[in-house]
């Protein structure tokens, strides 16, 4: 197995669910808050893998028991963000703004490195849940929570629409817009109920470790099925969805048209008849 | 009446509600599984009741009391689609791409015919309904089941991505992006229950008789309206779905500006007051 | 305060929330049904609000107990839309479809202007609420209403296809197309449980008191929050609800590189700090 | 006729042009720069003639010998896009933003009001013809120009990224889009020949006078044909400049389907057979 | 070889040119003018061309000397598609309108063969050339003409705007947006150099002989290269005019990740390693 | 000055243009021909002169007097992209496809960073410029050649469709559709008249060092301007080509209320009046 280490992300590989990765916010005692560092990271690890064969499908969960993530270190950001540059103290707005659109373009870039992953990931949540929790959340496939958790997109409460992501994809995730609008427009915390409600998350489970479990149980059964079909799947459902059906039809067919090129076909059809497990090659 | 008799499928003009007709898969002892004679019998019966002025709207369901169907016929398709040639064993994957490409294309034109047709199309879906059912079922405009529908998007089981079109609407049919997500990359099957709360089905019926009934009324009503109004309002919403708002008001203006050139809104205006049953002549 | 005086609706801003104006649709006799001069008023209003440095949210109600609004005035629409012009009596189909085409698109322009409009617009529904009053809500941010609420998409029982909006917005509004499609070609009436559930109302108050009441706090609570965050937010919002989730992204990156060169976000993240509520300058 | 009296520019309705109006941008003193209520009237104007009868094709150009127009005022516009609001010495960036881009997008609509006008617009260039020129002249349908005029989309040299039209409507005019880069970052003035020859004009002519003439008699030409046979090929050419070709298509039949049933096809068909020049009755 | 006998149009397969069919329509004594059974059998033509392995390139010609086509033939469209349906002589403008819509469509579907069809298809113009000449030469991947040739967007002169692909078509095909609204708007005649000039020809020759010839062996030169990088070719091109530039890199990838696993790339590098002419299996 | 030491594309900074980068393919023993390390290494160039403060325009040459650049080197393109990976014979096309796929995304990604890039690109081709040659020239902004040059899309004659940006950009560099057809499907040689006349080079020169001179003094203008205002001049102009103009005017909007916040208006309309060369900040 290829070596993922890194400072503020652990990924282990459980023995229990082959194929499947196992991603870790690992900054508890700041609420995992995130630093550059962080989304940096993040981005790394997805961006590798998204081509790693020996992963299927991979669950992102925050270490501790308080937080998934509360969010931007909004210390570490309004620093880095939204003081002057020291000995520049009179650059005109435009100049400003420059550098502000790039920084924020690439903290997105990072972020969506998780919908560019090209297997499932599967977020659980619990806790804290806050501001860019939502746009790594929205970024993901399949969202599940504990029964704790505190989500709130928050960012209008420190004076700011939300631009990671999160009023990008929030409105193609969840299909009630007036829902949407309310919680952006308030920040109001809202709990696991009205999460599952709207269809924000698939399913609550009673505390952080079985939300947990329960992912990496979802991932799990993903992660045994023909990796060609499951990929596919991400990819034009993920394709559709900022496509007309035509479109959509359209792209479908050229994609297939090599994929169903794979023997994973014949050896689903016949372990079927065998009443046995298919086994796939690596992908 | 036009005669409208295929070997595969049934098409029948219900007396107890004009203007509906009501298409059948009729292949029981297959569980309505498809082959390719039917997907083109489908296309032909859509494409006709689309013209024919004497449907208004339409019913589609599965005979038999065990499927709404099972979906592609796997032993035809894995003959027709997916075995070498005879005879050329070794044609190269860009041309055996070439033919896959066309084969999906044309299997996707003929399930989108029930899209493109001009009258609303309702499906009542009993019993095993997976695969290609929620292709076609996506296609329609509204959906019923009976409590004892087992529903899938099957496809990742046999070692594909859905291209028939379950990825290209699926999620422009339901708000819950993750749900469809999981459905798609697990193949789980689901009940009428979820089905209904996710917003996949409109309603619920107890049994098979009950889902027919009950789409034929709904049918039945939606006949007695003009069909000038019908027929604007379906295409127009499946406009809207691909198109952002202001395309949607530019295209719904030009439409309009022929439509209510109608004398359906004074007819419709008139017995209104009247406090009468409305006739519209044929469209 | 600028003189907000019109004939048919009344703007209001309401002592015990700052920065909120009230605009009541003031026709009750009418059941607030809509003539032309209306459409006029609320498009004025709406532009003019949208640029009041005074006004952070705005409320819609309809004046009277019995309807928000009970749609189009049927007889001054007829005379308007679908009369032959007296001394005009062979125009071609041509030209009477251009005076259509422009009459609907001036209508849709006005209707448009409430989300053109830079703040967040929550609608207060009670009683008869049909046709028209679709078309206006889904044009709005968020809608709440009574629990006597009676609502339709009501446009093909008079023989016609919604064409105000309704058939654009409804499908992004709500996450379940089929219901949309049902409600929008039988023209049922629906309450306030099923407007719930599907997502087209965010909240159910007892009776219409209570209903404008909660409008009113909800807009209060926004209006509460940085403007700056707040507009951008609805911005975001309604343009990624249009485009793909890259296209959005883009479109945040240079909407905040001005936008985070806000005071807002020192005033509140300081505020936050000391525990005291935030004041944000005029927008 | 109406009256069409104007502060800033001319409207007149030339006699040996049956149909045909002819605007005129007469501050000719200042080289035809504009002010604010200069775009507002340029605005005024072509709204009206959109939808006035008795004008089936327009003329747009400048009074004077030395200028089509040499753009914006620049004293006014830095007086009013520019300054601190006397008063306000501190608004922070976003708070300047937000009247910024209400200002531009204000100009942007009232330029747009010639190419949202129904009928076509021919603009005859000659002399300086600078900025704001050349959003102008993009915006109308035909542009023919005098050997003496001097072209250029000046704004860079003004410390701008030209915002009023240039930019987006400039490649879709000229299918150079490496000319299109060229001319727009440098600001370099360019002449009559090379406008010919990147497709920016349609001919050129030997001085004003001959000019306007030709410009005119190409109105003249345009406004003997069917009006619903011209503006619909407006339309459908400034559609299809925007969307795909199966786009283009669908709007096609839609808009043709009410506009075939035009008396103007057997007028034209008829006076064809007879070898007589057809009339067509208002539009 | 497969049968290709029609009434109206001749295909042959020139013996000089492998893989090379010439379509010609064939009604010269009506100067080639189309009616239903026309546009019919070319759409047949052109579908099956498009998968007929033994095709790799296609020229389309008019027989006789005096026209491509003269377009539409009048006669029959007037009476086809703008008389009053006998016996119905009070159809609305509703009822009237959607058959009209159904029309246009079906034809512009035929026209659009052209388009679909997988192999490139060269079309070789001369003398009079109007109307749908131009409708079907748009929808061609390569345009060449005779110095005689006459062409004109003919159609405003019959009292309505083009609605089978040339106001769709022509803008894509031709870089100079008010060239293409000048002579759409005044069904004016221009001839080979100014076809030449624009761009919608590529080539000039001295007569019709010369131009078919230079078509064939244009054609026969496409034939000869490999069928997979040419028929990837067309569809890519076609594809990215339509779309965005991110949107067509991104279509590219998916088909050229199939393409690229073709014979024929080890077979062109090893031919013009070994300076002789490649030869590719058919496709 | 930052240090640009690269290995096969050397990075200069020519002394009489300030701000100007040069940017020299150097790899002329092979023409110039690419290898993954040379497009990597471009990539990295670019994105490092996208944000480089003292960088305000580039020029793009290759080294050596034969070529700009003979494309893709093939023996390495052939090794890396078409083997069959060795001791994995049997991968079925699905698995192939795969890394096929992203491998070509990767290529596509670096020649992006030419588009990417915040300041103007410009290239300078002379000699040998073939394949991949095209594929860097139209992701930049403006094209110059000599008379030398010797252009080809070669990519048909190895058996493939081009696939690393030529057929997205080329049509929306080129206003000639047609011939763009034409020179993509027959890969024959084309000359610098014939570039010129299609638009896709801007000026000939009349051998290599003319060429570059020419190109260096068109970045040196370009640098002398404002930044701001050209580097949104290159984003607008890029955004306006894959939009609508309604989406590009909406755009431009947003963009310049922050970058009309800049002290570049005041300084360059001050030096206009005081007749000086203005002087602008770093951005």
């Amino acid at each position: 197995m290829a070596d993922y280490t890194y400072q503020y992300l652990n990924v282990t590989f459980p023995p229990e669910h082959q194929y499947v990765a196992h991603v870790e916010i690992n900054r508890p005692d700041k609420l995992n808050a995130f630093i550059e560092a962080m989304w940096l990271e993040l981005s790394a690890i997805f961006t590798r893998l998204s081509s790693d064969p020996s992963v299927r499908a991979i669950v992102l969960t925050g270490a501790g028991d308080r937080a998934f993530t509360a969010g931007l270190d909004v210390k570490a950001a309004s620093e880095g963000l939204l003081s002057d540059s020291p000995g520049q103290p009179d650059l005109d707005s435009a100049r400003r703004a420059t550098p502000l659109r790039r920084h924020i373009a690439s903290i997105q870039d990072c972020i969506s490195s998780i919908e560019k992953c090209e297997k499932p990931v599967i977020v659980a949540l619990h806790g804290i849940a806050l501001g860019l929790a939502i746009d790594i959340s929205v970024a993901a496939d399949v969202r599940v929570c504990s029964a704790d958790v505190r989500l709130a997109v928050k960012e209008v409460d420190i004076g700011l629409a939300a631009d990671i992501g999160t009023l990008s994809r929030l409105p193609k995730v969840v299909g009630n817009f007036g829902w949407v609008k309310e919680v952006a427009l308030t920040a109001r915390v809202f709990g696991a109920d009205e999460a599952l409600r709207v269809g924000l998350v698939n399913r609550v489970f009673e505390n952080k470790a079985e939300t947990v479990r329960g992912a990496l149980e979802l991932a799990g059964l993903i992660a045994t099925k023909s990796p060609v079909a499951v990929q596919g799947t991400k990819e034009l459902l993920n394709y559709s969805r900022d496509h007309t059906v035509q479109e959509g039809l359209r792209y479908t067919t050229v994609w297939n048209s090599a994929m169903l090129q794979t023997k994973d076909v014949s050896a689903a059809l016949l372990s079927g008849i065998q009443r046995r497990k298919p086994t796939f090659e690596k992908l």
